[in-house]
């Protein structure tokens, strides 16, 4: 009883994606004053828009790369349930770091903020590679007729993920700006370009 | 494995229909401190009911269609889901305006308000036709079984959408109670309305 | 293309039900200044316990219900959808006067609380009724193979929600504790009750 | 009509599950007052994280297990209905003691509130194992192949909640800290340690 099929990973998996990504939009708020002007309050508060963007690309994309990740794992054990678990423990998190950089960015202690958004996101894709190793290593969790192409292929999917959020965490360090659009610039630009290469 | 079934995006889309329809209650409060008289305040605040039974209706009937359109379309290819978590991602906003028509709206600032909430809904009327035209044209994502009687008659359904709210849009300008009031009004016909013209 | 499968409806409600009951807990707190003693402080925040819990039960046996009654209802119209939208739109607004409930029982403006909630569950009643009404006319949307027996325990079961739920708004201009303690009680025994009667 | 499917019962209990957990993140906050320093702060604000990682992982193996026991079950009637209810209402109202934790943990007020967390994970150990006595006595709603051998291993795993759940209750009247980070440890060691011993 120890192996089990994976539908309701997916269930509950789905319902966390999709309720961390739209719950981004309670943090967004025009200050705890009525502002005297509130068509410049709401250009004021870009931050929040930028966040809110970056972060529902980024929950987003790792929606739409689960699903396609799962379709190869046919089977799942114990720990695997919990790789998953401590995996959504973090993107339900994503919220709060989101929240920091819509408060704190482009102000004092947006460097903190970029840096707890960043490593937040790192986690992630240090979870989400861990995921994928335990299911793969030695066939694991993969089913029968999931050819070696295709688990090479996803290997390679997931090749770039630790080092592109290394970098955002450092560059976090020396320009919290310019790491939170790079995060939206690689989230914006990783759907369009997969269908691009996938072509070929 | 470009092209995949769309079962998964409507799971993922339908979570995030419901979960922002849902959180728009969320905005609706009756201040910070104790007010003296709470029946005379629940009065006071009846923008926040129209607003949240505006954007109730708008949502769902947004949902509605989605899974309508979605009979047509058998197949998503990465650009279609991009297109997809788009239009998710404005749809999860709306709360975000609705709580500034509910507080703003009969009032200073009622303007900016009402013109961000409209915008709001005008992109989501342009993210909705692109998504939809993206899959009808040259019936790229569309089923073969499907007829083109019923693909015009989806196109009809969508021609009105971005005039519509781009009337809307303007009309916040000069009148933000009756930008939202049409709104409301546009919502609430949409369905009895549509069911009457397809006996037809 | 006027008539559709009932699946969707299921899937975008119960969404609704399960977000909304959940979402009631957030309503819950201790107060914006930090209470000397935490304890105490628990204590008296007795009517957010009591609103919580009867609007958990409710919400839920709406839900329970609604279940129950789609397995007889086959088909949907735009206008079933339409009452049925506004069915969710009542369900989805009981967390505000939960809250109101919350805060304002047992001091001043707990009558304004309490007939705002229960003047909710009164509109959801009727909506409810309708509803069924509505596909049960004529058999409008029923299955062929759902017996006539079936179909007037379903009207039985239905018909004393209006009537319970007026009792319960006009005790609420009296007594708002009574009005909320009746409400507990008629969704605590409920279900048992139903249990037992519907072995005989 | 007394008995039905239990798929209804695990989409409406897994909706709640996903929403609970994704909930806890919005407890988390920096303080009503913009902090001088983030970075202080952020380390400052430690007992939330802790919190939060406790709750979720508690959520999420009470899910786990909840799918894993709806697999012996094949029917459901009412009283087992609102017995789920009642448990699905005490696992929906864990975000608010896990905010008290969050809130005054290391602090005046910590007692009362990891007496509070401890007395809802107790309440819900009790409601579980009443949830599970209830289905498997007599085999009332047992499946007719699903073996005694299969049921004693459930017996076996349900055996230790309420014990456990009350020492960390009492533990928390005199190490409110002690409390919490055994509820965490027993979350973190569940699920890898019910991996190894099944594999026996």
């Amino acid at each position: 009883m120890n192996e089990r099929g994976t539908g309701r990973i997916e269930t509950f998996s789905d319902g966390v994606f999709a309720i961390a990504a739209t719950l981004l939009v309670l943090e967004i708020g025009v200050g705890g004053t009525r502002p005297a002007r509130l068509g410049h309050e709401l250009v004021r508060i870009w931050p929040s828009y930028l966040s809110y963007v970056t972060s529902f690309l980024v929950i987003g994309i790792i929606w739409i790369n689960h699903h396609h990740y799962m379709r190869s794992i046919v089977r799942a054990d114990r720990t695997f349930m919990f790789i998953n678990l401590l995996l959504l423990l973090d993107v339900a998190f994503i919220p709060f770091p989101t929240k920091l950089v819509a408060g704190y960015l482009h102000g004092s202690g947006e460097r903190d903020a970029v840096i707890a958004y960043a490593a937040t996101l790192l986690v992630m894709a240090v979870l989400y590679t861990v995921w994928w190793r335990y299911a793969r290593v030695g066939r694991r969790l993969i089913g029968a007729e999931v050819s070696e192409t295709e688990l090479r292929a996803n290997d390679r999917a997931f090749a770039p993920g630790v080092p592109l959020y290394t970098v955002v965490f450092l560059l976090a360090f020396f320009s919290p700006l310019a790491a939170v659009s790079l995060t939206l610039a690689l989230a914006s630009f990783y759907l369009p370009a997969a269908a691009l290469f996938a072509e070929r």
